[in-house]
Formats: structure tokens, C-alpha cells, sequence
């Protein structure tokens, strides 16, 4: 038996982890191949670009941040871009693709991936190559597992960061801003801001007002504190209140640099006394060395696939439902995303406890 | 409504979290008032040692590991130990201990503890007291909820030990040795001994024969690797391979300093050529800023006691079944242990990747 | 004798270790006391905010980052503001803060402060009130000592955000631009570059060159480098090349928000057909516990300083001369900045190894 | 030209940013040739092992603790060790080792090491191979230079453990003990311990009265303190009072495994009513990642011994003397120890301050 392996998308602390459990599971317990596909679907065009991974070349890799094989969001083999004298052309590719995969001796490709590289490796079990699924979102926004790794890496990050900012916000009358990852989904700042003790957080699920921002922080000086942090989402939404998140010019609408933190910042500071000060981690929540929870889990989806294959379980993706690994069809699995919910019981404990989400 | 906290037993990162959250959601959710008892039991009897906790008091305490209660293993009502003139005397203080809860005006106790304390709280609980169970072991070993708070933190830090002993011993020819706590229970040995990479894990649940530790090391060095790592719960235990645990003086037996850790070097370094070197992280493990994990479990444990006694159910004990915090009775919480299964997931999945338990 | 401590100026990670550095060795080994001022100067003004230090009270800070006594920068004596009828009035109010000195029964002010504060504190010793300095600036600007506290804190917290961002960078065609303190020197960036292997510096005593810059850039994606990282200090100028700093819209220049990190990027991916990500630290930089480094050097900081005074050394600044703590006259100690030399060891020791300063 | 690299003795933090930071000045702004030898002096003897470093392999080396070349004690070409039929035979191999280096086309060797090896390079370059030393020597003890790399990583990992042991301290009536290296010299004690708030701290250079110890931590009782904290260096020395160091079997003396740290905590508690928890680090701390002092001292070493080379400067050491990095002749930089001073300023300071050193 030989295995692919390939990651699709961004990056999640953790994906060394699920490449090392594959290959010395199958290699130690199964006595089978593994080969390693380089920059995820893009590998398997042609030529296609592989490296036979062995338990000597995935030692040392599980406190590794990144991947030893790359991964990216480019090679989708069923709308592949090229660029031909300055147009771009999206064909289909899937034939080559599954060519590749047999003239490399394939017998099932793992595929690692979010919801994009999952709905891929789903439309190529369907053209006849079995393939299990290894969920990777560092947002942690699939309904179909409790977590997925790399998340609670960029919650540690946020979260530190928040402890550093505390210490040093009890010293100035000020507000603190920190601008954290989450396009749609509110996770990390949800908890990261839960752990780190923001006062207000703002999310995509909740459209926020910034009248509601500037109160509760103008609540909070009269009330005694010096200091206050917010902690807002990339993709958190103004839902009222005025803001002047781009500045009219006389010929139209100037985009400006600087994301949604430092847009809530400038609109507090233009709205009250308050200095503000703003920091945007950014890939720095993409990076490090996974926690050891991310570890653990990225071993066990790993293992988990290589099981899945020995079970001849195809067309599944392992999924963490705790305290057990087991799996859901793929199909299933990338049909809905887990979004925060704005009266589930982390954001009713967080208000509870004083927390503003700007609503 | 009054709220009175306590802890019982040893220390955990994330108590601060569980106090705060408990405060916080007490006062700004409900406007009741709530009284931290100090050096758990101990501070109920006479004369009562309290503290008014208030938003401003539990501020900035997330962060911060140990308790600001202070919690101690004395103190047991039912059977209280005194020494009066030299002699040990145990007395059931039950009554005066329910006296004074009656006159500090608290309406119900949260106790946050292990097995012993809830066992306290339980029996506080037939007295008439209502009691609010929160569980605290930093060794994972309750079977009433997934885990507990403190535990994540502890395998944290065994596991960053883990990191720096992998770069210095891949410089040498050597086997080195890592103790961590666990003294009936190896989870932190197991889950710290995975994320961490180590080739060999001996836990109180699988006694290991030390002729298999040290094949398993000579297999590797066969195999080329230069070093080895071997975690050893404090509490693992020989099972068979003749061990020179004690030496045999011709008085009897002399005891010795040194945990197991050193007792399995010594064997190793006696046994074969290798030089060993060991680390015995102590009480390391319990210290420390909680990580965010623990923070947000710690916070949810403490927002689902006060949710409890704002519905009423006393005698029930907080447990997280993920993905939510419910509640199971007092008396079904404290009567498992949780311990490692010899033939559960982690376990096979180790194996599966080539580390042995000795066994 | 009684020694009155006041911070002036912004945050620096340390400063707690000063203060429980005087305290301590003012009280175990001189019998003296300590009177903590709160805010800076502002606290020497009617009505006078103070605090007296104990051994207790400052026990376990060493660890804390902040100040238990508040740092600011208003409340120069000299030049003192307020608000009048919306009118900013200044006047000089030393001669009060001279005698609210008195009426406190301090023998001795010790100012820990930057550049500003100094210079209020030899004004204040002029007006014969025995003063002692300790310098602060996280900036590591001040010639008259080899290094400040809270400096190395900043270059650690800088580097392990690139250490973040190596890994992360490696799995994508990518820019990756972190922007770190630093408005006129450019030690930070420097010293977090070189130990966090950026591959551009960017600092305020090398204006930059755009065109240099994407020229290393596309230098290095020729070479086979996957990935750039580059760091950028908040002071850092463009020297040459057309940069789009500010844009001009058609009724004048609209201010963009977004610091020098993010101008730079935009810059970049403007010019190249690079993707850039950028990482803003902020005042992440100016928190968090200190460094071991820093903590011993404060604590020699706090301890010499209360040797001067034992010494009747008044008028000087604690200074570090590796090995010795030894101290210069305050006049001098303000009198010089010390800059990155852009022909200096440091600097050329980064360029031999192929670091580019976009010059 | 062509630089032959090696590390002899045992492993520092900071050695991939030495070997990194030569070959890099050498390649970039030399044109010149690199060859790692591997495992030490061992490296050099037949058949020669050995490895071209280019800037590919010396890649993200930077970070990352350990060496890529190896270190080891054995392989002294002047007094070589073989076991021949179980007999340990020693020869003087060094001609071998001088014509294997020209052999190898070496036109330099530059030796990262401490006294041992540098001696070794001392005899080299006698036998007229130009040598260059470096100093390594993670117990800072050279007093040739103000400072050596690996140093303050170990420190920095010493002063966490006591951080995290604080909090847990606290909880507890307990005297907790934290054993840190240092057989000779009792600098990483020493500053981990004024760096982590430490009670006690007993030091090779101060031999210690158990009597003194014991004296401190009762008046500390007495003083309302919950706890205690006391660092050991591990060839820390008891000076007086009666110690049972080893106890005494009918015949004759039983070796008892465990450190100083174990020993000082048995007779604290035979002698007191104190519980006490040793924690003995080890290992962990020649591990991990360098911080970033370690490696901007250990890169400007390295790119100076690239300039020593180009300025023919054979038969030195580089050497810190802040703020400069200078060279010594290295039969001068190996004669003498830097040993911690009893009336020295670091321990008068900790004194002055109410630390005991048990005297």
C-alpha cells in the first residue's frame, strides 16, 4: 500500500505533526509507503514534484511550525489558472491529476486541508481515487469536528499578547486595540479574548456599534479603570453608529492601509479622550511551534487516517468528536461551517462577566 | 444571595481563573455577593478566615497561577487532627464547621476540589449546606468530566522540558530521563511523552519491565539514533527485570533519595553503556501562568457554578462533556477514577508510531 | 533618611525590579525608608499622591512588568499644563513640587526616567533637592550607558514574533513585514533583526532606498528563497525611490492610517508581484514579565542607586559599564544620544552575512 | 581560503548561531569555503567526517538549539582514548589529526569550545595549523570574556522554573528547591536566583552552613512568609553543621542517588518541620532555543573569527568586552577561571537585599 499525502491552504501549526503520524504509523504499524506530495494539488500536475517520506525525514518535525511539504491555496486540478500571454485561462485538470496519481503508485491520497482542499479531494474520490479527508482550519470554523489544530496555537499567541498588553496598559490612560485573525469566524478573539480578560470583543457574528464600544469604554474609566483592551476580529462589522471607515475625497472613496483595528481605534479616539494603540499580529498567530495540544491532536487525525485506510474507509474525514477520534463522509463534512454563536454559552458567560461584544 | 468559594487539596493553574469567573458572573450577572474562604477548609473553622471578593479584588488574577484563596489539604471537618501535647487527636468538627458557615450569612458553598474535598463538600451537602462542586486535579483522573483545569498547563510545561532535552541530546550519545508527576494516574506522562516526542513512556497504569526499556534503547542505537528521551511518571512502577530499587545493606534496606526517574537511570547506566541524565520537574508543573485553555475552562467551570446555584441544583458538580459544561451529582463525581487505559486510543496510537511503554 | 521614588516617562519592563531594588536594600541593609510616588512628577503636585514601600508590598513585582507606582509623562514641574477654559495654561510649579518635597520628609528623590524625566530631575536637584537617577528607555538610546532595562525585553518579544513568522513564511511565496518600536533609534529593529534572521532591516538611521529594498527582495526569490521577512522600526525613512506614503487625492493629501510597516508593504506589492502580509507588535514590545537580563540589571540599577545615596553621590545617574554599575553626573548622563552608526560593527557585521538596510 | 569548523566539549545554546554566522561572513563577503567537521576533534582523526557548509545547509540553523555539527568531550588527538581487548589505550594521534587537516585543504580551523578544547586548538596551532578559538562554556567561567553564549539562555531557563515554582509556593507552607547546574562556578545560581527572587542561594564558590539555611527559613516563618525558595548549583558545598550527605550502613558508606538539591532538602526536613520539593532541571537547561542575546553574541563571535581570519590574526580567541568584540592570545584566554567573588557586587547586592548563601 502507498499513501499520498498533501496539504491545501494556509498554514496551521500542527500540519508536521499529522504528516509525521501518518508516515510512522503506516511505515512502523502497516508497513506501507508513504510518498509526500510538495505544494499541495499543485504537486500532482505534471511533472508532479514528490518526496518518499520515511521515519528518518519526519524526526524532529512535530515541534515544527510550517510544513516540510509546503501547502498552498494555488493547483486546484478542476479550475486550474494559468496565465497565457497576460490572460488568465482556468481549465479542468482532473484527468492529468488522476493520471499522475496512478503513474506515482498511489493507492489513496490524504488530503489535509479546510473546506476548499476538502471539496477537491472530494471530486477526486468521486473520479475514482480514494481519499481521506484530515481537517485544517486554523479558524476552527468546520461544523463537522469539535477542533480542529493549529487553532488553539493562534489562541495561545493572542492571547499572550493580550497578557503582555495588560501589564503594560495599567500604567497610561489608555485603550489597547489588538487586532486578531478571523475573517467570518470570531473564534480566536472569542477566546483568546476570554483568556486574556479583553473587555470588549468584536466579532463577525456580532455587527457591533460603536456607540456601544465608546460606552462601555467611557463606563469603565468612570468607574475606576485606567486601561482598557479591545480585541477585535480582521473581519468584525460596524452595525450602526457612524464611522468613518473610509474618508470621502472629493473624487470618490480613498482606500485606506490599515485593517478594521485600527479603523475601531481612530473611531474611538476620534469620539472620546481616549488615546489609542493598536497591534495587528497578523501571520504571527500562523506561526510557532504548535502547542502541545495541537500536537496531540494533529497526531491522533493522523493516525486516525492511516486507520480509516486500513478499515478501507474511503471518502471520510477523521473528525474529533471527544473524548474519541472517528470520521464523517467528506461530503458531510465541508457542507456547513461552525460560526460563534451570538446567545451560545461562551458569549452569554463572557457578558456575564462584563465583556461588550458592541451590541 | 450569598456565595461563599473554597479550595481544597494541592495546587492547579487556572483556581484564579474559576474564582474570578465565579465573582465576576455572581456580582455583574446576578448582583448577589460572594466570600472567599481561606486555606479551604481550614478557613471554616473557628475562628473563620474570609475575605469580600469584588470585582476589584479578582481583577488581574486570571493570568496568575497558585490562588489567591490559598488551598491546603488540612482541614478536614469530619475529621479534624489536632496534636495536643505531642499526641495526634482526630475530632469530628462537622457541627461547628456548619455554624460557622450559617453565621458568615453564605447561602451555599462552592467547594473546588479533588476527590477528597468533594467528598468533604458531599458530606457538608447532607448537613443541610447547599454545595457546588468544581473539580480540580492536575492529573486528569476524574472519570465524571472530559478534563480538568490545571492538567493542559502541566503537560505544557513537561512538554516544553521535553523540546530542550531533544536538541541537547541529539549532541550526544546519550538516554535522557524525565520525571513528571503522576503518581496513580500517567496522563501527563502520556500526553507530554507524545507531544513531546519521547521514545519511551512508563506510566503507573502499564508496569514496565526494564529488560524491554533497555532493548527498546539498543534498538535505536542500532538504528542509528544517538539518543533516546524516556518519561517516567513519578508513580510508574517495575513490573518485572530484576531493578536495584533499594539496595540491600546488611542492616536491611537503606532508603534512598531520588524519585523513579533516577532509579530507572541508574538501572539503565548499570545495564548497558549508555550515559543517562536525568531531569525531575517537581512542582514546576503546578505553577505558572495557567494557559489559555485552562483559562477559559477554569472561566467556564466557574460561570456553570453560579448558573447552577442560580437554578438551584445543589449537590451537583460542574463537568465539562465537550462541547458543553453540564453537571453530574456530587456522589456519582468523586466514586471513579479516570485512569490510563492499557489498551485505549493514545496508548495504540504510541505504539502504533513506534514508542514503548516497556512492556 | 527617607528616599522618595517616582517613574517618569513611558513603560519599560523592569521597572518594579528598580523599585523593589531600593526598597529592599534601602530597608535590610540601611534601615531607611521608601516612599513610592505615584504618576511621576504629577504625584510631587498638591495634592501629593504617595505610597509607602514596604518589603511586603513590594514582594513578588520582580516578576511583574508595569509599575506598581504608574509611570506618565505629564506633570513636568517646570512647565506644567492645564486646561482653563479650554485654554492650555503652562506654568512653572517647581517651587511647589520643592516644597511638597519637604512636607513628605524626603531626604532624596531618585527619578527613574528617559531623556525628559532626568532633565526635570536636575532641575529639581538644582533647586536643592538631592537627586539620584536611573535611566529608562526601552529604546536603548542613552550614551551614558552600555544598556537600559526593558530593552532586551522589547528585542525578545520582536524576535520570537519573527521566530513566529519564519515558520509560517516558509509555506508560501510571501513578504512578511513586522514593524517594531523604534521612532528615532533604531536598536530594536537592529538586534531583533540580526537574532530573528531578517532578511531586511529598516531603521531610522539608514534611510531607506524602495528600489534597494524590492531589489534584495527579488534577488533573493531568484536565488530560491521561497520567502522574505523584513523588518521595519516605526521610524524608518525612505530616502529614495517614489514611494506612495501619502496619496494625494484632488483636494490635498488624505492621512492614511497604518504606520511605516504597512506603508512599506503596500510599496512592495505595488512594485513586485509579491504578496505581503504585515505584523504591527506595538506595545506587546513594553509589556509582559521582564527578562531575566533585565530584571538582574534593574536590580543592580536600584541597588546602586541607593549606594549613591549612602555614599552622598547626589546629582548622578546609576550607569552600566560592564562588568561595574558605576554612575555619571546627571548633566552629562541627558546630554547624548547614542544611534545605531550606520558604519558600525553591528550593522557591518549584518551586511557581511548578506542583511540588506535597503542602502 | 578554506575555514575548517568544529565544537568540542558539551552542548550551548547559541552554537548553530556561531557556525551559521562563519559560514555566512565567509561565503557572502569573502568568496571563501567552509567545511563543518562533524562530532569534534573525533571529526578530524581517519577517516575524517566532515561536511561542506554553505548558506543553504546553515539555513533557519539560527534558531535552533544543539549544534548541526555535533559536539563531544572525546577525540583529543594529543591523548586519544581506544579500548583495544578491554584495555583503554592512550596515543598521542595529533600528527594524524595535522595531516588529515591539510588533507582536507583546511587553511584555518577555528575551535568553538571551552577550556578543554581550546587547549586541544593551543597544541594545533603549535603543530602550525593557524587556529582560531571561540569560546564556549555554558557556565560562563571564562575570564577571558565578559561573557559566553548559552549563558543566558540557561539562566533565562532557570529563572522561568523559579517564576512558575513562586506561584505554587505560595499555596503551601513548603520550602521548595530548584538544583541548576554549576560544578565549579555558581554564576547560573546566582543570577537565576537574583533574577527569580530566591531565598537562598548556595554556590560552589561560598560553602554553605546547613545551620545558616535552616536559620533563614525559620525567621522567614516567623516573619509571616508562607514559603521559601532556595536555588542549589549543583557542586554546591556544605562548609559546616552536620550534613547526612551519605548515610552510614553497618558496612560501610551507601551511595545514595540524588543532586545536592536533594541532599540540601532531606536535612532541611530532618532538621525542621518544613515539607520541601525538589526540582532538579538538568538538561533542560543546555537546551532549547537560544534566546536573542545569546544569538547576537554567538553571531558576532562567529562573523569575528571570520575577520581574525582575514586580518591573519592566528592563534586567538574572540572575546567580548562590551561593547566591543576584541580577541585574546588563546593560550592567555584558557589559563584562568572566572569564579563568582564571595565579596564580589552581585552577591553583596543579594545580600543587601536579604538573600542568604548559608554562611
Amino acid at each position: 500500500m502507498r499513501i499520498g499525502v498533501l496539504s491545501g491552504g494556509g498554514d496551521a501549526p500542527g500540519l508536521n505533526a499529522v504528516i509525521r503520524a501518518i508516515t510512522k504509523t503506516a511505515i512502523f504499524k502497516y508497513g506501507w509507503e508513504v510518498t509526500g506530495i510538495i505544494d499541495g494539488f499543485e504537486g500532482l500536475l505534471t511533472p508532479t514534484k514528490t518526496r518518499q517520506l520515511t521515519s528518518w525525514n519526519t524526526r524532529g518535525i512535530l515541534f515544527i511550525g510550517g510544513t516540510i511539504l509546503g501547502t498552498t491555496n494555488r493547483g486546484n486540478p478542476f479550475a486550474h489558472k494559468t496565465v497565457v500571454a497576460g490572460r488568465e485561462i482556468v481549465e479542468d485538470m482532473s484527468s492529468m491529476v488522476i493520471n499522475n496519481i496512478k503513474e506515482l503508485g498511489l493507492d489513496v491520497l490524504v488530503v489535509i486541508g479546510g473546506d476548499g482542499s476538502l471539496k477537491i479531494g472530494s471530486g477526486i474520490q468521486k473520479l475514482g481515487v480514494p481519499v481521506i479527508g484530515v481537517p485544517k482550519t486554523i479558524d476552527n470554523d468546520l461544523m463537522a469536528t469539535h477542533v480542529t489544530f493549529g487553532f488553539q496555537t493562534a489562541v495561545d499567541t493572542a492571547t499572550e499578547a493580550l497578557d503582555k498588553l495588560h501589564t503594560t496598559a495599567e500604567s497610561h490612560q489608555r485603550v489597547i486595540l489588538l487586532e486578531v485573525m478571523g475573517r467570518y469566524a470570531g473564534w480566536i478573539a472569542l477566546e483568546a479574548g476570554m483568556a486574556g480578560s479583553a473587555d470588549v470583543i468584536l466579532i463577525p457574528e456580532i455587527p457591533f456599534n460603536i456607540d456601544k464600544v465608546t460606552e462601555k469604554l467611557l463606563d469603565r474609566k468612570k468607574a475606576g479603570s485606567k486601561s482598557s483592551i479591545v480585541v477585535v476580529a480582521e473581519g468584525a462589522k460596524p452595525a450602526g453608529g457612524e464611522m468613518a471607515v473610509r474618508e470621502k475625497a472629493s473624487d470618490g472613496y480613498v482606500l485606506r492601509l490599515g485593517g478594521m483595528g485600527e479603523i475601531v481605534a481612530n473611531e474611538i479616539s476620534r469620539r472620546t479622550s481616549f488615546e489609542t494603540r493598536v497591534t495587528v499580529l497578523g501571520h504571527v498567530q500562523r506561526g510557532g511551534s504548535p502547542c502541545p495540544f495541537d500536537r496531540l491532536l494533529a497526531t491522533r487525525y493522523g493516525a486516525a487516517a492511516v486507520e480509516l485506510i486500513a478499515q478501507k474507509k474511503f471518502g471520510e474525514m477523521v473528525s474529533y468528536q471527544p473524548p474519541l477520534i472517528t470520521s464523517v463522509p467528506l461530503e458531510q463534512a465541508i457542507s456547513c461551517l461552525k460560526l460563534v454563536e451570538p446567545e451560545g454559552e461562551l458569549v452569554k458567560i463572557a457578558e456575564g462577566m462584563g465583556v461588550s461584544f458592541g451590541r
